[in-house]
């Protein structure tokens, strides 16, 4: 076996920040901590509006050119996968050019500023028939792995609780950030930290049928919010919190959740995301949770990585998350269930919105989704 | 200094079982663990419906008699304190009786089925003069003392969340159990756990304004709810969830908060009763969560018990309240603010009646707590 | 059933100060929390060497009467249970005497303060027929003795490692404590804190055959040992370490065990004492450590207790341990296994003296225990 | 800047398996996301046993070559960095004639079998001027950096316990490992585990002047330890305990070690390498430990990842170790005190002899360091 036998697959990257650095990372990875990697990443191009430091991202991670317009990346041919890391204004028109020129689009969450993005961006892409992932990261966690194999394999029965909430404590900066601006953003903790929740809940407990909530913000001048509190209904009949906010001091990048069913429980950290805590009604004297170590031989994930109790860090669920996407591409299948598809951020904006026009309203929402063909259809 | 010193005040008791057990070992130890004990208790008279297990109860306990009927106990002479630890549907009667003979009065929570029945326990029993307390014992636990004493120094600075839940996992038994049926009970898991967190969020956060929320019985069969979701908004400004179930497999007595303000936060779980986490924004380069074991010397009612490190149990958080309301009444103060009165339990249970109207009418619900002197007016 | 069927037993106390507290507070309990109970515990003198104080105890605990000669104790026909809580310099002589007299005896731990005056105390008392115990108060921890029930089950196979460390922090007062004086407590943490490690390592896996170590003194002027440090080889073959100290700042009661077997380990930390972290290697794929919250209705001493999850205090241990004392005399049965016979204080001074003598001279000692016929047959 | 700016460095790497990926996956992170990167490190070559498997590494690695034979590494010119990952009994010849050849060195630890190996890889290392490192990566763990900065700054006081131990689980594994074959190991929990525990106590605590304990091996058949436990003396006065197990059944990679000094405490456990435990004992009402989650913008190694709170996994150890020793060759300055030299790798490797010695003659073995003259003269 050898390198001439791996098959290339050129990436464009809109975005050098934050999240640049997580997936330029994860895609250098993916070539030799995933082995044979189902598609070897070439880092062709990367885009981004400040000139200089454009420039050192591309030198940095290796990309071979650099350009301040994205494009330029949507009309390379060397590029076959466009992976948009740009703020959330930036997330629809780029996508989907790249996507009606025929790439394959990774779009960072959340996909839209609001539902009518989101679906818009997804009905466009779905009809251009290339692969499409909304970057929820935390699927690609091990320990949420686990947990969804659990469930699936019928370890907690039926689900009846699911209390999620994402706390983290820089709210109160003054810096000057997209995130803050409500024409970049669309909103705060909402679409960056509730749909986190949102997209987990679904992905563990299923369809979210009814939310009611709101969002609330703390910090005078604020333009988006800096909180939102809201409980929910799920079409399987189990019910539950959302919950996010950046202004829990202490709490820097605590996504808690927790799920009750007629056999067991769970429960997560991601600031110990290598762990899962599991509760079985088995009958054993010695009852408890168990602290799971999520790093075995047979644990989601672990056939990249150590021996058992060598854990991974946050930065290494981007390497399972964008080598699942590239096996999808190598082998044409289906970038769902696991992987968050266009859908799943669109659905993830209808919940969000729901919990936005439900503070706003005073009222419970009952959540329609749209379907793709009135969208495409639409078009 | 000496026994003959210290004034007696003779106890009645209604209700021989699980509360009986913890209020008679309380009042109990009392006598020599809090030294020189306020008041000593004398144990008069039980009364319970069942003969032969109430006969055992008064000969276990140490009661001087015993009775079928409660009324026996609002006419003897001997008892000056009427402690009603009966089913719900037995608090209203027997404790509006009992203040109206001039005996003060400790009613179990929650104070009524319902916010009206509240209104009318604390309306009828303010009107006598007696001493009232309802018995939300953990209020009495050191690390909610220590917690209460922090923010109000203002440890915390401003309030922003609140995040309860209460976490039990028996709601699957097919038990005959009094708390099952509806008239007995009133409610479920609302009355019976989210009045805690109730409780404890307006000892620790203030008046909740509003709330938005619904019960939900998953048991077929059951008369009750066996869950409560719910998000809050606090008159503070303060916003958060208050959640309680009997169906979180693994969670056998969790009541667990964080409350996150400007400057700090705080976490604390029942099944670790004896711990506070406590974060402090104080620019600490090694920052982080304390876990503080509660038990120091200056900490919250440790003068009556050991060397710090050697922790208390479920069971010393009665020895705190009652001895709490014993020395009220000795020194003829108010019962509040660290002891529940009669108001405290009405306004939990407004909160309780505005979480169900929410959830049967879609909509967020603004509370509006009931005075006294309308009450008192309608009397 | 009622009081008059239940027979008292007259208790005489020699101390009345943290331990005084505990062990009244437990026969005060006994009388109604374990129920029947076995013998009523009547109060009958308390001693102690300060007039007003020990007067104060008898009033406050409930003592029929007082002295400041431990003597009368001995004589006082009242008496059949003569509990020794004095400092450790006042074991030997009136726990033989009282024994001699024919009482029942405890004797607060170190049995003696060296392995010779044990062995006297042992051989003494053994002679004259009565019930004995050690106050090794920890095998009465219901998690302790959930351990002790797991491994006795074969849970954990055969053992092969035992980890114990007793982590206190107070060690730097300069509080004139009896506990400093060489002549008073015989030494330091060793006995104080070591002799527990020592007697858990015993009761959970075995006889010590050997040890290694040293005891080291830090604060300067100070007549004892602060800390304790050793290795230890069981008869079985199992490894460890036996450690203790005063001065592990942060720790304030954290007696710490963990046992590995061939099929599952049992961590405690007598900090949280309530839990018991359970590990079997059983083939499940989600592996980890269970945190067992000793409070089911089928856990050790919990049908004296509350619903499961209401947890119990350090002070609640007395009551199962003196409750255990009562039954065997009740029922003219042995002490041991569960309780620690005076044999069992014996054996913990000699691996205590072994310790030392290791660290005197530099090299492993060998233990050599005494029987007690050579000890009867030298009287 | 760009990439032309940074000079190259030419790294030959013997060892291709656990070790071999853990560094080779480092020294390609280190381009990017240490930035810029002191040398940019080019992998030249790889060498191996199994060809089939040197040759797959070096194409997945990025080898621009492979060899069987180790001493062709040695030779090539373009190699100036010899990365020794071999089995042990691989490190003394090799790692030798590289340094001879005039190649800056890292070997892995236990730097040679025995503490004479190490210090003939040492002394002949030395002499020879390169730069050296013996790959201790634990010392690059965020947490155990800041431990030491605490401690250099004070925050501890004077120490007077360090509490280590490494505690593994796969020793009941029949596989056919070298780390079981006596002549290949030189030891086995020793050397592989409580040479790891050593390190740390003298990084952290400093010199150890006697040992006292014992190896044991609990599987049949088995050549080298299982299990070490040991009694500890540093220089400083400081005392504490030493253990490794490949044993404890649910510890996967549990390197556990406490630190108690006059005015703090820090605990640390590699299964949560992201967390420090610190106390002090500041006269803060609110005592008790701090969970310090170690990813702070000023915490040590965090400026090459993530935002506060976005943990990083074992793995990224090494990208902060090799990072060290390319920046000490770039700068021509020292790799201690934080890099471990072969001085640190030879003084382990005494300590771990003294264990063995201390077991075999039932003695305390007080520790008598050599010095490089001794063994340069030898030379």
């Amino acid at each position: 076996m050898g390198r001439d036998g791996i098959r290339e697959i050129g990436i464009g990257m809109l975005g050098y920040a934050f999240m640049g650095k997580a997936h330029a990372n994860a895609f250098r990875k993916i070539s030799y901590l995933t082995w044979p990697p189902p598609l070897e990443p070439r880092l062709v191009a990367i885009a981004g509006r400040d000139e200089e430091a454009v420039a050192e991202a591309a030198d940095r991670y290796g990309f071979a050119r650099w350009t301040t317009d994205w494009r330029e990346l949507v009309r390379d041919p060397e590029i076959q996968l466009f992976d948009n890391l740009g703020p959330n204004a930036l997330h629809a028109e780029p996508t989907i050019a790249a996507a009606e020129a025929g790439r394959h689009v990774v779009c960072e969450k959340p996909l839209g500023r609001d539902a009518a993005e989101s679906h818009e961006i997804w009905s466009r892409v779905a009809a251009t028939g290339v692969k499409h992932m909304c970057a929820f990261n935390y699927r690609f966690v091990p320990a949420v792995r686990l947990a969804r194999e659990l469930i699936e394999g019928g370890e907690l029965g039926e689900l009846r609780h699911f209390r999620g909430r994402y706390l983290q404590d820089w709210g109160d900066t003054d810096a000057d950030l997209w995130r803050f601006d409500r024409a970049a953003a669309g909103s705060g903790a909402l679409g960056d930290l509730a749909a986190h929740v949102v997209d987990l809940a679904r992905y563990l407990v299923g369809e979210i049928a009814a939310v009611s909530g709101f969002l609330r913000t703390f910090v005078p001048g604020r333009e988006v919010d800096d909180a939102v509190e809201a409980t929910a209904e799920f079409e399987s009949g189990a019910v539950g919190t959302l919950e996010a906010t950046r202004l829990a001091l202490g709490r820097r990048n605590a996504f808690q959740w927790e799920i009750n069913g007629t056999k067991g429980s769970l429960y997560f950290d991601m600031e110990r995301l290598n762990e899962l805590q599991v509760f079985r009604a088995d009958g054993d004297r010695a009852r408890g949770f168990k602290t799971v170590l999520v790093s075995e031989a047979d644990h989601p994930f672990w056939e990249h990585w150590w021996p058992p109790g060598h854990i991974v860090g946050w930065g290494d669920t981007f390497v399972h998350e964008l080598h699942h996407f590239l096996a999808a591409i190598a082998a044409d299948a289906d970038v769902g269930p696991h992987g968050a598809t266009f859908e799943d951020g669109y659905r993830a904006a209808e919940v969000c919105d729901a919990i936005m026009r439900s503070g706003a309203e005073g009222r419970r929402e009952v959540i329609e989704y749209r379907t793709l063909s009135e969208a495409v259809a639409a078009n």
